[in-house]
């Protein structure tokens, strides 16, 4: 009898065809944030039943372009780096559940499948998109410094749509990266029956952190952002700008090792 | 409290962002396939526990380049092409569970995201890759024809690395469209507990087929192929070709409305 | 001492690394136009020195999204469709010069580097971009017919930016595909100096027409049309719409072998 | 009469929409090169007559992956980064004409039309292709620190077909880049007479180098290469790798300014 090996699907007896490796998966890369105010309304409006706003600053988003490099136990990937790299942008609110409060991600685009592989095992709620954000260089005229007045952008397409373009200008070094993107995470992991109509084989409740932070470079600014919705994605509509709180800059890298279930819902029988 | 909608996620109030819209989905589009046979052992390698070789013709596998066009009710992906144009590549075989005979995809790369999202649910082990299939016109030199001699090209790589390249040869108008492709699918639906090592929260066989066939031309030929692995894909040494069988080329429009339960081990407390 | 081959660049001893390979080049396709009218300042004001406005209808535009299939001399790039397979939008006006009547294309967007070659080699202004086109199969339901009442969408993004979306209803078959596109072409090739500011290695107005036109199904409609302009792109500020002709889909096939030189500017001393 | 505006097509009265923007030019960036020897015959076949081999080690090939965010006067390609990135794979030799010693790109493959644009205008024989070049991140353990020992990848590919792989491996710093990319550059500009077989509208070597070189970072180091050939692109052939010389990872700014006509032979008159 066969013994399939992989972590995700597709399985084979090597197990190297999975669309993601065994954990612990590293990361090493670049966050570049903008953190904002929407009507409180408009974060509830995006929260499963049973979850409620946070607390305090219940309105707050945080709007993040990372720039990732990462790899698995041995780091093959990093030695052919189609399989390493890949961006992402992810739209974060803060939220309550048994009176914990969490971050949870609402928005999410990726370009690489194994960041969708991944992701999905951890409920955030990925899709493919396009991104660029601007890369800090040591040497040359064709990059901004970290130095007050630097000015980096960043963009978001999916389905040849633009989505958000981002214009952060730094002010000073920072201790934090912000405040919305700071708790565990509480996300949803969910497949409806593949009969239809007759709820969902899964539907859990999971939180998850990263560990082994290690990091660099922090700088706090203004930002300058415009956000888009098309026929397939909303951004503009679900999470309009009603007040600027910050922008940051942060290199940083993490290791993610799983995480532990909070609530089940799930009818396997269907 | 939130009234959230969305077949898959990302769910909001309008449903519009979620990465895959409400069955039934529709597709129209062209189908190049390469039937072929490989040793049995590899086949049966590739199956999960409790599944087993099909009685006939045990080693015959169908590798399938769909060239398709879909969208669900109402046809909105139609008026935005990217959102309702994709290609596919996928490796089936046949097996058998408790005395039925199915077709099992063990292998499979997509273009686009909402392919990703629709073949998950469908228990497709779906990955990205590239793509591209010879189109058949009715005018200019730059087109084969359907007829004896035209010949078709198609091309797979995921990663950057050619994965598969196929020529085929039209012979002569053909009944059917062969033979691995041609029984329900028998998938597994799978998500690991997102506690390391717990277990799967989903486990499920599950079967379905598509409705509705809309058969054009269909014709059947020969064929050259070359396939390769990479760090990250198997193909050439999971299902090494030993013996052609016959290629075809069918134009089709099918709908999917789901499937049904075939088998359940999921651990939900996990 | 070597013997370079290549119709453009690279060379090498095969000839088999060039961008482009020799002429003639074939094409099997589809269009998809919409014809409008701008007010003809906007045309006069894209028009070189020297060359004027056509003297009838001077304001008319052709948006034009061509889904091609091409090939060189015995047809390799067939079976290896990825070097065969592209899609362009482009933008012609007509203008007149030397008291003859000529289509001139003023914006074009591709999806491969061939493409760019062959067009800056025929006078075309071609850039990069990201296009799609509905396809017109004869089976299944996602999919337009060829019958009144069809509609058939098409976009165009560029650096992320959405550029056009258009969306085609059909009413009925027609003649002709249009007008503004209807003569043979006035286009620019030119070369800066590599000394800054020493003029144009290369300047000529030469003029092109493809041959052995093999005409498919054609019809015509209505159309709706957004234009937009980004950072690095123009066409809504450009060619803005003021009043619609029609909209056409036509199945063609066409071969190029090549123009004629019109006029000369060029000062090969710098 | 219109005033069009643009370094290159298309011309705009605006002058936004051209696809390279007026020099200078600023490049930010990192460069993995491996230098090898291959069989000097090899290298006196990809060189244009009445162009020699270079005197010392006439062998020498440097296949270099470039990593740039490039952008011109201003700055604003670094504030929609998309306009700004790029990467580009390119192998180089020296050569002689008239005496002096000059370098010679004979392939390169690029991922953004404005720099095959750049680059035709510097006589780069460009092409588009896919690459990906590990990064170095000072954060986390997904990424190589500069260090004895660190391991970085590199991949080209181009029509979905794998050409390069490279594993270089850092052992020290190093006060040079390597010696073959570092002469004046003698390119080749060249364009076919839009009549079939008339000869060359444009036909010149033209020398050209890049100014305020800021230099970052510098590492030697040992490789492993793997090229290829596909059907429509040579290195594996053209340039075989004989004998290893060294591996070097730069961190460097330049700009570019424009060159000099070294000699002509178009003919404006085709």
């Amino acid at each position: 009898m066969a013994d399939l090996r992989g972590f995700m699907a597709p399985q084979t007896p090597s197990g190297a065809s999975a669309i993601v490796p065994d954990m612990p998966w590293y990361y090493s890369g670049t966050l570049l944030t903008a953190e904002y105010r929407t009507d409180p309304e408009n974060v509830a409006a995006l929260l499963p039943e049973g979850v409620e706003l946070a607390e305090e600053d219940p309105g707050a988003v945080a709007l993040i372009w990372a720039d990732w490099q990462s790899c698995s136990t041995g780091g093959a990937e990093l030695l052919d780096p189609q399989r390493s790299q890949y961006l992402e942008t992810f739209a974060v609110v803060r939220c309550r559940y048994e009176g914990v409060t969490y971050t949870r991600c609402v928005a999410i685009w990726v370009t690489k499948d194994f960041a969708i592989g991944r992701g999905w095992f951890q409920g955030y709620p990925k899709k493919l998109g396009s991104m660029a954000v601007t890369r800090v260089f040591s040497v040359g005229r064709a990059s901004p410094r970290l130095a007050p007045g630097a000015k980096l952008g960043a963009s978001l397409a999916a389905y040849d749509h633009r989505l958000a373009s981002l214009v952060v200008t730094l002010r000073e070094p920072s201790e934090t990266n912000g405040f919305v993107n700071g708790h565990p995470m509480l996300h949803s992991r969910w497949m409806p029956s593949i009969t239809p109509g007759a709820g969902n084989s899964l539907d859990q409740l999971i939180t998850m952190s990263t560990s082994d932070a290690d990091i660099g470079e922090t700088w706090t600014g203004d930002f300058a952002l415009e956000l888009h919705d098309s026929p397939w994605d909303e951004l503009a509509s679900i999470l309009p700008v009603r007040e600027h709180i910050a922008a940051y800059y942060r290199e940083v890298g993490v290791t993610f090792t799983g995480g532990s279930l909070v609530a089940d819902r799930s009818d396997p029988s269907v």
